[in-house]
């Protein structure tokens, strides 16, 4: 941490800061530049509140140093993690790990059909929500159990792994009895006792990032979830809040090689709630392979028109097919194995 | 809703339209302008995943006419909602109510003696966390049921209402037991189960507005909660993510005239985490009294450099003191009650 | 500016650094934490792009310390500056500053007539589109000189000093032959040409900060102004881009504690383009002067609902009559001569 | 146009609506739903502000239909654009043109050898600054003619059309004596005077979007040069202003396909300003590519940690020669010509 202080302050002040550094178990440093004076505090403190330095006479701004997570970092370890989703199925090798399917599970015949075709297409999980956080009270909140059991059923039928999402701690049991990947979506990326519920069962975890989250923010969720002893965390980028008109939201991609800079764990992104648009989920599916994605997540429906929920977003399974035809060819194009 | 078509479509494609809007059991209504078609669909179903239309051959886009929300919307009540917090301490009426306290529960002492001092200076409410969210895992998490019981005996000492965060579901039970009023925080604003939990208890819930959210989004959390039959909810603004260096969080007071406009309940406003900097709290709390706010909740403590979570935010109960009175004056100034 | 070295680096790595700092004219100090080794450089070196070390070998991120901005800083002058806009009226004093007006200049008649109803209402100054910056290049574009006579004769009329806008270095010689104040407006604060131009003039400067400007931009443009020998600025926030949707923008009224502690320079608030809704104006206004700004610029049409531009966001001289009351009893409230 | 109208309005509220939508020239079409009636306003009046209807009593919102803008939709061309910048080289045709130079031009001789290299690897044009928008006024501002100079004279010696950046409108025929494309930057997009200087030339235009704008506001800025007669603009992104951290500026690629989908132009990425980190280039150039932009415009400098502006975000032309073969690959990979 960098203490910096305010132009004109006196010996004291700098003292009287010294000495709130060193109650904090740090070591400091005091640099006199030409302008300003900075106090450099040494020291590995992740645990205690810094900010509060801030509130002493004549400081102007604390600057941390640290990066505030560890173990979700390439510090504690190099190579890239690989979390395996169903026997053989990995996200994070050398390949590109495709989830799709539709928002919601609807009913059992719709969904067979929707895996058995993202499966022929090449996907390795399906995705469906059982519970579903829907902004509006009055919305179809999904099958619970029952849409549960149907996706362990299209597990059955087509192999592939199952990923829905958890909504609040009481349903980590019973979702872990049916799914393969737990899902924590963009609104409970914050909701700190999921992660530790989560981080407590061993199932994989994809993690989406919070609509407004920074980078450290995410990577400190990540860090909630391992510290818990739980290492098979897969990132998933959703797009995020800011001005723009033509998007449900803004989808970042550059968060693709500053994960990979900072963090050893794989990242996917969703192009369908990243946009919010069906016509936008093909050029940004392989804008995020180009980018260096290890995966995507793809709502994909059969009568897009009819979707019970996001059908302005989910392509059909034509459409997706034609999208992991041309994402093969991507990936080779950037030296990945397709 | 309106249906608007792209330039250049047929007969047919508005025919087909035409179905899905009474597919959804709402009644169409064609307009054909000089360059655009336009399909108005008539009819009440805020429960139907309109946005699917948006799939349809030759659709632009959708746009919704009614507000999501109902019980929170003025629609349904025009005079204003007052929550009693305690006998006789009341947010929402002519007056204004401030909470205050410091940021997390740290010991008994210092709690009481920050009780006493900010109930002096004319607070109704003490706040306090004693279940914390923080972003880190490694920091301070509160106290948790002995914060609680601190809390309960500061209320006995002052007979200030008991302001505290719940976070998960299974807290609800326990906290409610000690707290006059519950807290919904910003990182659980689209935490839907909490949301359902809180309005099971007979509590008042104190609803902060998400990071990101909109205010429809902001309305539809507290409708989410009078669903459930507690219609004694007090929204909060505590500031929004934008690219604003300056401040941890930027303060939009112009919410107060929207929600004023759109809804019946109160609204307060936080300061402290509006701003994340102490210099900064007393003149955005006399502008969101200026602006119509009914009340206030602040982080006052009695020794800012050493409090363990948000020292940088956090007042002196001096400072707190002179903040109240000259509130009381604004307050006057635009013909409120002090 | 502080040099962050990744974990890892080399001793060659740091010493790649000290001779980078050093051809910068700075003098280095490296401090070696526990996880982190960090170079401080040390020299008042505004002019040179010290981001160029990013670029250098084991190098994580750089940390600026000196704000960027001298002649707008408290570093050069501790007292605040009040600008005269016109005999006798003051923006920066001890009182409030209000100006108001159409959003456009659109007839000699209708002008005088506001113009006379704002003055009795209050008014120091006479705000009045000549030139127009439309986003649509089909929308009307203001009369020009045309409406650079009318409100000269308004001045004449009312003693009001006329604010207009200059959008372009050619009308800044013709602006300023019949302006009292030249307005740059938000669209045009990153117009470092134009900046230049109108610090040679000797005319006060109405700064408008950008929509998407940090603080840090902002009082840099107000250097750029000062720094060719214009002195007289006046800043004003009107509003920003961000996720809110039921704004045109968000107002950030933060901004005035912000500049009030890091400038000398008066502050004043565009309500009306802050907010882009009549029914906010009101509200908005007090809730500035009670957060500290130094004045108001109000959009004022007595036939708002024909307006030619920004009938949305315009008051009427009734409405604004009653907005000045209730300013000056807020102003009196905080202390403030009204 | 729609006019939402408030619940509970009456019939006299509506028909001054009707009267107000007649006084535009418009008809009207009255719609009463069960919960609201709203108006619709058919016509095509892309000049008259709409917005004051906001104003009239029980207006609740106005909803725009048509977009604003008209020659550069595809309302008006459905074939794409294609923009010759030199003879042979053109952006918006089946392959894709990438810029490539330094961001300041500093001296003859380096810019002839990071011309020759980047020639070599496959780039059509140069970019390079003579006249630098600074946000500092001590920084370095360019070299101004004599830099322009020094670019004719790498155009000569590659054949590189170049590309350089106009920023007030006395600069425009001295720059367009010299270049071959004339760029507006992210700061001078909403300069309209400059917009229009520009569509008077009959050179190619290089826009990019403002940091905050709008797609809409980007597209009509493309529509104001071309109001004027110069249909050779090509569209620009360079990255928004979010609330995120880990990089310069947040590049949205989605604005790709948004794009393509409303109009005719071709749009091109800068990689290198939008994320301001070397690093980052490679990365999102390939995504850039494989989103179906038509070209990069990248900076290059033979000495990164030296450059004058914006090291921190050049690559080396041994990087971009990797970077072109990469990009090539993933040209093909989605069907376009290398």
């Amino acid at each position: 941490m960098i203490v910096v202080m305010k132009p004109g302050c006196e010996e004291t002040d700098v003292q009287h800061v010294v000495e709130l550094v060193r109650q904090m178990g740090l070591k400091e440093h005091v640099i006199v530049g030409t302008d300003r004076t900075v106090v450099a505090a040494i020291g590995d403190k992740r645990n205690v509140d810094k900010g509060a330095i801030e509130n002493a006479g004549m400081v102007d701004r604390i600057v941390p140093i640290l990066a505030p997570y560890k173990v979700a970092s390439k510090e504690t370890q190099l190579e890239p993690s690989a979390v395996e989703i169903a026997p053989g199925a990995v996200i994070g090798g050398p390949g590109i790990g495709v989830i799709a399917g539709p928002c919601s599970v609807e009913d059992e015949g719709r969904l067979l059909e929707i895996a058995h075709a993202v499966k022929e297409a090449g996907a390795i999980g399906l995705r469906g929500g059982a519970f579903k956080p829907r902004t509006n009270p009055y919305s179809f909140q999904g099958l619970g159990e029952t849409g549960l059991k149907y996706l362990a059923k299209a597990r059955d039928a087509t192999g592939l792994a199952v990923v829905t999402e958890i909504m609040s701690i009481d349903q980590v049991d019973m979702v872990a009895g049916y799914a393969d990947v737990l899902q924590i979506g963009t609104r409970n990326m914050h909701n700190f006792n999921l992660l530790v519920a989560a981080g407590k069962t061993n199932k994989p975890i994809l993690l989406k990032r919070g609509w407004s989250a920074t980078l450290d923010e995410f990577l400190l969720a990540a860090e909630y979830i391992m510290n818990e002893g739980n290492r098979n965390v897969i990132l998933c980028e959703r797009g995020i809040r800011t001005h723009e008109e033509y998007v449900r939201n803004t989808l970042p991609l550059a968060v693709i090689p500053a994960v990979k800079r900072e963090s050893h764990l794989p990242i996917i992104i969703d192009p369908s709630q990243g946009t919010g648009h069906a016509y936008m989920v093909p050029s940004m599916s392989l804008a995020s392979i180009a980018a260096g994605a290890d995966g995507l997540i793809v709502e994909v429906h059969n009568d897009p028109e009819h979707a019970m929920t996001d059908g302005a977003q989910s392509i059909t399974p034509e459409a997706f097919a034609r999208l992991m035809k041309d994402a093969r060819n991507v990936a080779v194009a950037i030296g990945r194995s397709a």
